[in-house]
């Protein structure tokens, strides 16, 4: 922690700092510049978490010096995690993942027609919302647990993992029952008793960046679930939000090179939100692959005009199909694989 | 509801979505300009919701006509809502509400002493967090229950209705024992779960305006909370995220007025988090009560050197006692009061 | 300047950085951390601003300490800079300012009839655009020297002082000639061509906050006027950019007391650019006067249905005269005066 | 022209839209909805663009039907623009073109040996500024006509060609003597003047996306050049400004292929902007090219220590190279080629 002082701080004011933090642990370094006094503070930087030095007499400003989580970071290990998710399915590996399927499930037999199909075109992973986040009351709010079980019939009929989205720490033991990944939604990123409540189970998780979180704040929600004992954790890009509104979301590719450079943790690319429009999703798919994702989540719908959630933004299984061939080929120019 | 068709657009393609939009009951108006087709769609929008119009073939773009809300808005009640709290206190007729206090509850006597000073300063609710959604799972959390007493016992000692959060579901059977209104925060405006269950009690409830929410999204929100039948609904400004990082976060004052104008219920302003610097609430605050709104929320702390969460937004009682004294000539300019 | 170590770090890279700095007559001061190694460099940081240290192996990050202006901030000059514009005109004293006109000077008759309404509502400076900035190469570019010599002549008719915009450095003479104030527009903020012109002149100029400047960045644009010479700035907001679309842009009100904090330089709000609304002007213009600035610019179009732009945040002349009633209420709140 | 009127809109007011709309030629197309009357306008929109629809009486909102931009738009030209820069050199077509150097000219001998390590590694455009907006008039501002010279002769010496930025229509004259392409920055994009300038010359234009335009801005910034004769134009995405702060900018890898989809003109990405950080150029330029870019503009500096301007986000010319064999396999995947 670092403390820059004001230009007129007195050396009372800066007796008091070096008081208070002495008691705390803590060694102060001072630096007397001809315009500011600063001083650096050794020791364990958590005691200064809850303690405001900006209200100070005397500071200017305060400058942490180390990140705020821990056990995400590289720093704290090295070697890339590979999530294992089922006996075929892992995330961090080579292997790019793809999982896809309708934003929501509405049927049993749409579940199970569309699970094949993406499974014949290569994806490993099944996804489908039973509990849909929704802006308005009036729209679709997912089908509850009847849509957990149509979702993992389709997966098991055709050997796919499944992923679904849980919004309610009071549906987390009902979800679990169904399904392989949890997946906690853009909306619900700061949802701190739902995070830790996610972190005391024995499944993988994924989580979606909120809408406008930093990469930090999201690293810190991550903490939240390693944090309580669960490090199966695995990041999804889905876009933020930016002051474009030619697209939905902004997919911020920045964040694939830069998680990969700060944490250990496996990250995917959601190119359907991060886009909004099924036009660029193929595009934005390849470029979460260059860029070194480790994963893909696309929406696919057998027919989006009938979608009861995020047509607009799915693709139908023939162009997914299409796609996936041209990823594979992005893939191996970065010397991974798909199919 | 609007429909923009491509320039290219088939007959075969206009006639597609006038059958499918008959079917639904609406009458379909078609306008050929000479670079592009328009359909007017005439009927309930409702049921065009679930309905994704721009995967249509031949469509380049729907305009919804109507806004999405509808018990919120003026249109659907002209005067304002006046949400009463107590015999003593209500929000949103002339009297302008301010809620005051520490950011978390820290301990009994500490929430008595403030509260003492709030009220003597022109303060009629009394704040204190007792669960704290922090970005770090290492930050301090909230006393839980126990600080849910102190600040209940506070509030009655020093006759001032009380405000906290409520972050889960399953705490707001507790939270709404102990306290006049229930606070739903920032992070948590799209937790629909909370939303719903907020919507079915009989208590008033702040919502926090989203950090990146529009607000549009915001009075969705709100929306929830109103369907399930619960009007008894304030809405909070508390600053936006922007690119502008010298403040915490952007207060968006525009939104003032624009709320009035849009809906009925009333709207406070909370200068200290949409600042997140003592020395800009005054101001802010002033500036608020400028724009029209029925109420603000101050953190108020009886030393912010020692606060164990948002200490460098904090005012002292002193500080707080100068800034009421201001407000109250304010809010005469504007025909209002405080004190 | 304060550099952080990555945590391995070594013994040649530390001395590599401090032989580097003692060249450029700074001292380092080391503090060893138990995670980090930070170095303090003492001594003038310009010397700094060309020579990339976050590129030196071994830097994680590098710190300012120093805000990169000097002149414009409080350090430099402790009382308000208060601008003389004319006789009768000074921005930064106890009155506040208010300039208004159309957007565009579209006629000489217009430009006389609306200056002596506002001259009537108690207005002070003349407001009209000669030459616009327009997204769209097919708007209406204004009238060049013709619409400046109606302003003049409608300000001189009727003892306004006037204002109107250059985006030229080419038309800066032919500007100079016609008005009192030069006015930078938003988007020429960082225009450096055009900043370094308007600091030779003798003339005050009103330089507006860019679309999506931090207020650092705005400080820096004025720096590059007052580092030429000339010290009559004044500084307007206007608005920024962030995700919210129901208002054109979102005035950042917090930026008027932050400014007056940092910086001696006057500054003025813009509530018709700020909203793009003109049910929300009258307002935004309160909250302005509340939250402490120096001066209001307002649009005002003699019947905005026919206005060659902006319209529809222009207020007649008839609202116009209402609002200054309720400014000079919110002036006298707190301590100002307007008519 | 859709205009959406007021739940309470009267027949007068009706009339009064349908008869001002009339006189200007067009044919308005009335719909009557159960809670709105919808007007929908047919005819020349252009004529509508300077006439504020928004403030007649009873007008809810106004919605354009049409882009407002024209030359630039795919349906007046379907096929790809290829720009030719010289007998090597087009962009736009199958092969992808690298635009490499220093981020300034700082001496003859140095521009010389990048040039040298730039073509060599698969570059064939080197860039180098002469004229720099920096945002403190205190940083080093380029070496002018100097600087020119340099890059001039380093770009023949290496059969390379040359691109530089103009920031002042007084200095164009100059700049074009000495290179290829006339580079437009982020800040410029908006500089109204200085695109019709170089409009009206018969050199290929680079222009850079704002930092924060929306694509449609920008593309309307392209149609102030193009619509002033000179249709070489260039767009370049180099990231726009966010709430994200871990890196400089945010790449908006989504307008790579939405440019592509509204527009005929070549779109390039630069990765060193779009990040400003030296670790994730690579990734990001691999991105892009998977995304569908035409090019791609990266920094590259002798010796970035030493850089008298962006030196943390340049590559050496090892990393140049090494980055330059791995973009190969990418533009390979996508049937593009670089080398």
């Amino acid at each position: 922690m670092i403390i820059v002082l004001k230009s007129g701080a007195t050396e009372e004011q800066i007796q008091h700092i070096v008081d208070k933090t002495k008691k705390m642990g803590l060694k102060a370094n001072i630096s007397r510049g001809v315009e500011r006094t600063v001083i650096g503070l050794i020791g364990p930087e958590d005691v200064l978490r809850v303690t405001p030095l900006e209200v100070f007499p005397g500071v200017e400003k305060v400058i942490p010096v180390l990140a705020p989580y821990r056990l995400v970071s590289r720093e704290f290990k090295k070697e890339n995690t590979v999530v294992k998710v089922s006996k075929q399915v892992s995330v961090g590996g080579r292997k790019i993942v793809v999982m896809a399927g309708p934003c929501s499930v509405e049927s049993a037999k749409g579940m199970r027609d569309i699970a094949r199909k993406v499974k014949q075109a290569g994806a490993t992973v099944l996804r489908g919302g039973a509990f849909k986040p929704r802006t308005s009351p009036y729209d679709f709010q997912g089908l509850g647990e009847e849509g957990l079980k149509y979702l993992q019939e389709a997966g098991r009929a055709h050997d796919l993992a499944t992923i679904t989205e849980v919004m309610d720490p009071r549906h987390l033991e009902l979800v679990c029952k169904y399904t392989d990944i949890i997946q906690i939604g853009a909306r619900n990123m700061q949802n701190f008793s739902l995070l830790n409540e996610v972190g005391r189970i024995k499944k993988p998780v994924m989580l979606k960046r909120g809408i406008s979180a930093t990469v930090k704040e999201w690293l810190m929600s991550a903490e939240y679930i390693l944090s309580n004992g669960n490090f199966e954790v695995i990041l999804c890009e889905r876009g933020i939000r930016t002051f474009e509104t030619a697209t939905r979301n902004t997919l911020d590719i920045n964040a694939v090179p830069l998680v990969k450079q700060l944490s250990h943790l496996p990250i995917i690319v959601d190119p359907s939100h991060g886009t909004g429009v099924r036009e660029l999703v193929g595009s934005i798919a390849k470029a979460g692959i260059a860029a070194g994702c480790d994963g893909l989540m696309i929406e696919v719908h057998e027919n989006p005009e009938e979608a009861l959630s995020d047509g607009p933004q799915s693709l139908n299984p023939k162009d997914f199909s299409a796609v996936m061939k041209d990823l594979e080929k992005v893939a191996g120019a970065v010397s991974r694989t798909i199919l």
